[in-house]
């Protein structure tokens, strides 16, 4: 049996592939990185990876980074018949790849955005710029949520693309905005009581992004 | 026959859809969106697609947004037996499915960040802060790129990865950075003698990023 390793960083994005092993019941091992004081990972990270940053997963040789890219190895290699899994010829493939891409391509970007122009320009220009966009792309996962009444993204149900976009949930939570998003809100609380996200943050420390969040002014 | 509807929006990330479609074979239709005098993409992309950026393409009434979504959607409905696709069982699956979430995942955020960061912070300041990011990521595509003679990222051959990817480089080129990194250069010289990328070009208009680089001081 192949080996799946996990090079996991605390209070990060590399959670959802811990979530998505304790989906799929695949045995595997967690290599713990810390933080620094800084809050960004550290050297030990870059021995695994050069771009230095978590997820890294190791398996049989193969070293893989970027959580989209984890999440589809992982499924390719193990989930063949996981109902997390969307199948290519399905006429759902659509929207599952969109998330899947969706999640670090236009989301997770605008809020990295958002973090550093509030360490580097004033609270006025951080909300001018940032604001209209963090509603756009709230808004916009809102109104899919609710299609399938906050239970999923693709179908009234979990599918990896659901785990792929757990981050971005944590992350509305720690601006403290999910009153606003009624359908995010439930999606979150479902997570955090599904025994497998809750073996995942056992295993791999809590999620809680807002200390990334300080702002300047 | 389904047809293929590309939202394009000029000289952006969408051109890579209308290269791997050139590279296919596959007829398409271009519905042509244009740059306002802010640079940014107009309303008329929201009508489209929430999010109101391109690229968006339609198949058959499905609406799929973000440029590796784009691409998986269109090599899994029309490029099954395309040597652009990286079968999921082969041993380059890793590094394909990596390179097609770095992308847009930690490569085109670092350079998204560097053209904010240009426009709100000091010069002292973004470069303290982007310079050693950019730097790590394009020496990792760098070594990457010079494994196979500066001629793709998988293998020494063209796969959607590198398509995907593309956007990267032309950014590299804006910047004036490319004679740093000669098997990023070599790859960008070999993709503007490609006649599938010149017919792409020619239909969605030429790249050209430097507009966007203007900084504050």
């Amino acid at each position: 049996m192949s080996k799946v390793t996990v090079h996991h960083l605390n209070n990060s994005r590399s959670t959802r592939v811990l979530w998505l092993l304790e989906e799929l019941g695949i045995p595997y091992d967690i290599v713990q990185h810390k933080r620094g004081n800084d809050l960004l990972a550290q050297d030990d990270l870059k021995a695994v990876h050069p771009m230095g940053k978590a997820p890294v997963i190791t398996v049989d040789g193969a070293t893989i980074a970027e959580s989209g890219a984890c999440i589809e190895y992982i499924l390719a290699r193990f989930g063949q018949d996981s109902p997390l899994r969307v199948d290519p010829a399905s006429k759902e493939y659509a929207d599952y790849i969109y998330w899947m891409h969706c999640a670090e391509g236009s989301v997770m970007s605008t809020f990295i955005l958002n973090m550093m122009l509030g360490r580097v320009a004033s609270s006025e220009v951080r909300k001018q710029i940032m604001d209209p966009r963090i509603k756009t792309a709230l808004s916009h996962i809102e109104a899919q949520l609710a299609r399938h009444d906050g239970k999923g993204l693709v179908k009234p149900g979990l599918t990896a693309a659901d785990i792929q976009m757990s981050t971005i949930y944590e992350t509305v939570e720690s601006m403290g905005l999910l009153p606003s998003y009624p359908s995010i809100e439930a999606f979150y609380k479902s997570m955090h009581a599904n025994p497998h996200y809750k073996e995942a943050e056992s295993k791999g420390g809590p999620v809680d992004f807002k200390a990334f969040l300080k702002a300047k002014s």
